[in-house]
């Protein structure tokens, strides 16, 4: 395994897909085709070759004695701006996974997979082309979706051959797939390995998120002439809401199991100096790796606004934005993570995914795991994303290492339910 | 005296300058000169004539024997859909204190004053002529002032004959008048004597007002990849700080000297549900009538916003908006003031003013007092602004007893004094 070979692709990619601004492969756009265009090159190279799903998802197989599959992948596509490593450090790193076994036949199958738009950053739609793969994803939600200069989601997946009615084809192909695991390595997005000095973690599963928007309704008042008593302050009542957030997220939070609470969007009304705001909307944007906790978590914040409401006298309501469930990862492939980040770098820190990603999208289909890279000042979607090298270094080995086991695990497995089914046959 | 009288002129200058959506005398414009024409023919009916001074304030002089000055007055301008009290009934109430003395010759002169542009709503310097009058007016301050359409404040005082160069000979001219009162009638724009369920209030003084903008610097961050502890949230900060000050208000509040402290901007960078604020801005507005206590309430609200930020990990950086001194008024009048208010009401209830009114201009230069009207639902600079009928003729009956004592007081400070100068002339 060559650690420095994918750095120096990664490289290549960089500088052919973006500009000083950070890296431009936005989905669905020309700079995304050629980074494709370009990806399609090296897989040649291994004698391999892309194939396209109905959602536009590109997939290249290795086949194995088994056709028992262990998937590798992640996703070519960028916010525009963005950094070098989200989404191509996975799929490079598969390419060099697929190199690792191409020479001798795999005892199972591989797969890497790119997923096409896994960003949304045009369309405002993320994970879309896993979600169609998956089976999740509501055709009619999507159908009306423009970007800002007014182009169609639905134009702009004809010009890449994507028929939208035709996307949960890709689903129906999955479904062919004997899967037996799915691994992507990613950026971590946040400061929690810089924050601890690793170089790599593994990863639990992505966080469930419960999403709103409370409007608090109080009554606008001049600043100078109505007293604090008689006042019906919404912002205030908002302000109080935000800090309780922060201390429910506390209260439930464990360690290495720790969850957030978020208040990202404030406006008040009439926003003026001399005004005591009579309106002010909040969002809150709660995450948690246990179901159970993070419906505590809702039901605590719903107390928390009741009771800022009531102490302020004003009124509170909320507004549904968006939710998803927790996706905990497979524990048998966490402990093969774990294990193989272990012997690469000594130690192992576990934690969750915040951000959403691809693997969530294959939790319901199969064992699944991610493997994070540190990630400087936790910087993410901006030009100045980076791992360190000797970081980035250690964490493909690693993840390379997590590919072979993955394999190993998946073959034994295999095997041990081939012994045991002729067992069954045989009658012995 | 008439307060029925006043009613319905207030009532005919409503309907003459108002619309459905309220009161339209905006200063500079044609209806406010339609306005002040209207009013030139009240004043004609009493054999007296208006004489406009540089900064376009008018004045109507009933000489008495002496020529010692009680002032009394308001403005006849308004906000566009504004109030049909706001302003117009203490230039009416002051006609009508005028139409009381008419007849015999009063022992001291009255001057009423109909002030230009108090409510700044065009060009946003509100005072305007009060200023100029008092000479605090600064010339270069209000230059290059426009309004929404591009029109200079220059070219809109010119189309009313005041030349911005020449305003502040109405200061020199003010100079001229051996005031020794001022008295104005207002209704209150807040909800104190609605709560108290009285008529008339006396008004202790103008709010000294303490005006900021508290920046808090954090560090934006994702949502979901962010630890709670390695947050640096922006807003956080701000809405701690901003329920703390709420706190000093109230530590500072003694009964009938309540102080404020009031958050009306909110602004949060970036702005998105899925990222913690790196910025946040928060408009501060602090008033008290005690400048000992408005120093102390800003040292406070410094020490708070530098505890939360510290508390919170960002920075916090204070830019001062605007500030004006306490302006308290003459105990002699505020005596006077209490008296009329209880013989016409039977209870005095004494307030500060938490907006500016042209009285605080002329503080420094006179003794001054104030009378408050009911203001229905506190509400201001609104067709709804209103003071139900008899809370209204109870308030203008005690506001013209008011003129009466001050006429007489003033008299009778003249007369000692003119025994005093006259025991020291002759040397008894």
């Amino acid at each position: 395994m060559n650690a420095q070979r994918v750095i120096a692709e990664l490289r290549e990619l960089a500088s052919r897909t973006g500009t000083a601004d950070g890296a431009q492969r936005l989905a669905w756009g020309p700079v995304w085709r050629d980074a494709r265009e370009w990806f399609r090159g090296k897989v040649a190279e291994l004698g391999l070759r892309v194939d396209t799903d109905a959602a536009g998802n590109n997939w290249v197989t290795l086949p194995g004695t088994s056709p028992k599959t262990v998937i590798v992948g992640s996703h070519l596509d960028s916010v525009p701006n963005g950094g070098w490593l989200d989404g191509a450090l996975g799929v490079m790193a598969a390419l060099e996974a697929l190199r690792m076994h191409v020479a001798t036949q795999p005892p199972v199958t591989l797969k890497l997979v790119d997923w096409a738009d896994e960003e949304g950053a045009r369309f405002g739609r993320s994970l879309l082309g896993s979600a169609a793969a998956a089976g999740s994803l509501k055709i009619d939600d999507v159908r009306e979706l423009k970007d800002r200069q007014g182009t169609r989601l639905v134009d702009a997946l004809a010009e890449n051959g994507v028929m939208l009615d035709q996307m949960l084809d890709a689903h129906r192909a999955l479904k062919t797939i004997d899967a037996g695991a799915y691994l992507e390595l990613h950026i971590e997005q946040g400061p929690v390995l810089e924050s601890m000095q690793k170089s790599t973690g593994v990863v639990l599963g992505t966080f469930g998120v419960e999403r709103h928007m409370l409007r608090f309704t109080g009554q606008a008042a001049h600043s100078g002439s109505t007293p604090i008593p008689m006042r019906r302050d919404a912002f205030l009542a908002a302000a109080q809401t935000a800090l309780e957030c922060r201390e429910i997220a506390k209260r439930h939070s464990k360690p290495g199991a720790g969850v957030v609470c978020t208040v990202g969007i404030v406006n008040v009304e009439p926003k003026i100096v001399t005004a005591v705001p009579g309106v002010c909307e909040i969002s809150l944007d709660q995450r948690a790796l246990d179901p159970h906790v993070l419906a505590a978590m809702l039901r605590d914040a719903h107390d928390a606004s009741d009771r800022a409401a009531r102490d302020n006298n004003v009124a509170v309501e909320w507004r549904d934005l968006w939710k998803i469930n927790p996706r905990p990862f497979d524990p048998a492939l966490v402990q093969l993570c774990e294990d193989a980040v272990r012997e690469e770098t000594g130690e192992a820190p576990r934690l969750p995914s915040g951000p959403l990603h691809d693997a969530a999208e294959m939790v319901p289909h199969m064992p699944v795991v991610m493997m994070f890279a540190y990630s400087s000042n936790g910087l993410s979607h901006c030009k100045e994303e980076d791992t360190p090298r000797e970081h980035l270094e250690r964490t493909i080995c690693a993840f390379l290492r997590l590919v072979q086991k993955t394999v190993q695990h998946v073959a034994h497995n295999e095997e041990r339910k081939g012994r045991e089914g002729r067992k069954e046959t045989t009658g012995l």
